[in-house]
C-alpha cells in the first residue's frame, strides 16, 4: 500500500488539529502524487457533496499500537479498547475523515487537486484511498457511546494583544483551533503553552474555559 | 499493513454482496488473528451501534485498477472516476463499510469476537481497521451523485418449487440477495444465471424486474 495523495493546510502541528473531522472551515488541498496524477480520476466527484478520505497516521506510525487506550475526550482517565477508539495507537495506523467537497482545481504545478473542508487531517498526511460519500453513510440514529457529547468548545478571549497582527481570516482560524484545547495529551494547568499553526508558533493560556493568546511568533523567525 | 480481523458469513460468492453496506440483515461474524486477539481491545465498543470496518478487496486486488469504472448501479453504461465511485477497482483496494453491532461474543475456538450486521462483505474477507461510528460521521443532507436513488430492488417471485427446501429464515435471506440481482457485470438478459449463496448453488432467471428461483443445489454434492 502506497500513498496516493498527499493533504496540504495550516495544521503544521498535531496539537492544533480538530478533534474531530468538520468541526472546523479550515480549508485543505489533496494533490495527487505524479503517479495517480489523471483527471479522469476525479470525473463526476463533484456531484458528490462529501468525500471520504482514508489516510495514513503517519507521524504516530513508529510508536505502535496499543489494546487499550485514553481517549482525551474522556479526561485521559478512562481506558476503553482501541477499536472502540479512533485512537491512532492502533494496528494499522489508518485513518478516516469525511470532508466537505468545495471542487476540484486545476493547477499547473500539481495537475487538478481537490479542495476540501472541514477536515482532522495534519499537513503533509500522505492519504491511501478517496472515497465518494453516500446517503448510506449517513446512519440515522447511530448510538454514540462516550464520544457523543465531548465536542464541548472553550471560550476564546480576543482582547490580547497578540490578536492584533493577524487578518480577520486568520483570527477566526487561530479561534476554531484554540477553542479545541491544544494543550497537549492531559495537561489541563494554567501553565503557558505553545504550539505551531500555519507559519506562527502560538503561545496561550486556559484558564477557568476560557482561553487566553499570550504571543505569536513567526515560525521561521 | 497486515489483517487484524477476517469477516465471516453467507455471502460465500462476490455475486451475492449486498450492492451497499446496511441493505441487508445478515450476520457476520469478525474473527480476529491470533495476533490482534485480544478482549480488551474491544472494551465498551458494545457502547457504540454502529461500527466502521475498512477491509481488502481481496479478491479483486490482482486485477489492479483505472482511472475511470462503469458503476453498476449506472447499468454500466457511464463511466465515472475511480474516486467518485466505491468500485474496488482502485489504487489500493480497500473498502469501507459501516455494520451495525449487534454485539460480542465470548467464543472457546475464537477468543471474543464480534457480531455485525448489514456488511457488504464477501466471506472471508481481511479486515484491516475497526472503528467506533461516531455521530458526527452522519453527515445530514450530503449529496450523494448519481448513486442516490439508485437502490431499486427487483420483485422476487416465491412461487417456484426450489423454494420449498429452505427453512423460513433462509428463504428470506435468499431473497434479499436476489432481488439485488444478482447477475454478473452488466449482464440483463433473461438467460439462466447461477452463484453460490451459502452452501447453496442457485439458478434464477430474470423476466419483467421480477426474479425467479430455478433451482437450488446444494454446493458441496
Amino acid at each position: 500500500m502506497e500513498p496516493i495523495a498527499i493533504i496540504h493546510n495550516q495544521y503544521t502541528d498535531r496539537f492544533a488539529i480538530p478533534r474531530q473531522s468538520g468541526s472546523t472551515d479550515l480549508l485543505s488541498v489533496v494533490v495527487f502524487l505524479p503517479k495517480y496524477r489523471d483527471e479522469n480520476s476525479l470525473r463526476h466527484i463533484e456531484e458528490f457533496s462529501h468525500l471520504w478520505l482514508i489516510w495514513h497516521f503517519s507521524e504516530i506510525h513508529q510508536e505502535g499500537w496499543s489494546p487499550t487506550v485514553r481517549p482525551p475526550k474522556l479526561g485521559g482517565n478512562k481506558r476503553v479498547g482501541v477499536f472502540a477508539s479512533r485512537s491512532p495507537y492502533r494496528p494499522n495506523a489508518l485513518g478516516l475523515s469525511h470532508v466537505k467537497l468545495i471542487g476540484v482545481r486545476k493547477t499547473k504545478e500539481d495537475g487538478a487537486v481537490l479542495l476540501v473542508e472541514g477536515g482532522d487531517l495534519m499537513d503533509k498526511t500522505p492519504i491511501f484511498d478517496i472515497k465518494p460519500y453516500l446517503k448510506s453513510d449517513a446512519v440515522q440514529g447511530a448510538k454514540g457511546g462516550y464520544a457523543v457529547d465531548a465536542n464541548t468548545f472553550l471560550k476564546v478571549d480576543f482582547e490580547g494583544q497578540a490578536w492584533e497582527n493577524l487578518s480577520p481570516e486568520e483570527r477566526q482560524r487561530l479561534a476554531s483551533v484554540l477553542r479545541e484545547d491544544p494543550r497537549p495529551g492531559y495537561q489541563n494547568d494554567e501553565r503557558r503553552y505553545a504550539f505551531f499553526f500555519d507559519r506562527y508558533e502560538v503561545f496561550f493560556q486556559i484558564k477557568d474555559g476560557t482561553v487566553y493568546l499570550d504571543e505569536i511568533k513567526n515560525a521561521a523567525d
